[in-house]
């Protein structure tokens, strides 16, 4: 049986949603390494769309996270809401604004972020059942927030800048200095991590941090 | 000088758009082969906009093409209409249905489609040049309408579909039947052509088919 790995969505697009390049990356890279793919999102209103032409707030349009998630997806996407950890082998999250926006609101609230309850309630069942989680990009604040807040100490990266990785300690991580090319694992919660598009110049940089970190996660699986 | 190489984008989503895989991986394989991507799209409504999840056309809804397409090109993008081919080096179209219903009306009307006429004065524009033209997926029947209306003889393949093929070899174009993970190419024109989704099963398969297709297109330079 292939393992499953949960890939957490987030819409579709850098600015508002999931970073494409970094989802089909991860997608990719879960399917060359022998594994399977489990698309989800949180079936929730995106905070707001962005004109990926212009870099602007479409003020007038709404989308929701679970329909432009699918469209990476190509339509096989579950509502995030209604998976368990016991069905999947391990999670990775990708990253992207909407992973920031839409997933939880660090985008807007730094350090005192909230993070969405579904994603939240997945990644403490996947941590508890000691099953690999990694994020790649800006996600990894996602973990940060959520197990900062049970106290728990963990290893994470989000790149080498200076006022996000303090971001990231002020909600309870080590925060690790790594570049795109590599990644970071904290053996010890199984979490692996990657800075992409936080740091890569382009895609094929950013391809080689996320193709290790999957490849970790899938050899961390018992 | 890195060879600069068209990527022409059709939205953002399989069906109604570019199919995010294809795109993602054809930018991946022109950065890891060392050439630059300049993405494009032409500035028009969407046929229509269709619900990934549900699989539904969104009868209410409009988005642009180009608009949409920036989500793949992480905003970096252009008009297609500005784009002449003395500009590139060569010209690859990723598949999904965005190919056949926004830049040309393949998926409505078959054999008898029209093409966009930016795309299609793009192409003959590259033909003339013997500059190196790629089609991935259902993209090589605008290739066929262009190239079959100026009586040109030519190869192309859009995998092992009869019916798409007929369609193909009615407009003009010999085709060649081909598997996912392998590509054909009309040394004569400079075009080469990969089933990609048409015939994949999974990412992996469609990537190698579009790996070794980007190696081609960009083998073909002068």
């Amino acid at each position: 049986m292939a393992k499953k790995i949960g890939v957490v969505l987030s819409g579709c697009g850098v600015y508002d949603g999931s970073e494409i390049h970094e989802a089909v990356i991860t997608l990719l890279a879960i399917d060359r390494n022998g594994a399977e793919a489990v698309c989800m999102a949180p079936n929730i209103a995106q905070m707001h769309v962005v004109n990926h032409l212009t870099g602007e707030v479409a003020a007038n349009e709404t989308r929701n996270v679970l329909v432009e998630a699918a469209r990476i997806a190509r339509g096989k996407i579950k509502d995030l809401a209604t998976v368990k950890a016991a069905e999947i082998d391990a999670l990775i999250l990708p990253g992207g604004f909407g992973a920031a926006k839409n997933l939880c609101d660090f985008a807007v609230k730094g350090a005192d972020c909230s993070v969405n309850p579904e994603v939240a309630r997945l990644i403490r069942e996947m941590v508890a059942a000691k099953k690999p989680v990694g994020a790649v990009c800006i996600a990894p604040a996602i973990l940060s927030k959520v197990l900062g807040a049970d106290k728990l100490p963990h290893q994470l990266t989000i790149g080498t800048d200076a006022g996000t990785a303090a971001a990231l300690t002020g909600m309870g991580s080590q925060h690790v200095q790594c570049p795109a090319r590599e990644f970071v694992v904290d053996k010890t919660n199984k979490l692996v991590s990657s800075p992409a598009y936080m740091l890569a110049g382009g895609i094929a940089e950013a391809a080689e941090g996320i193709e290790k970190c999957v490849k970790a996660v899938i050899g961390l699986i018992d």
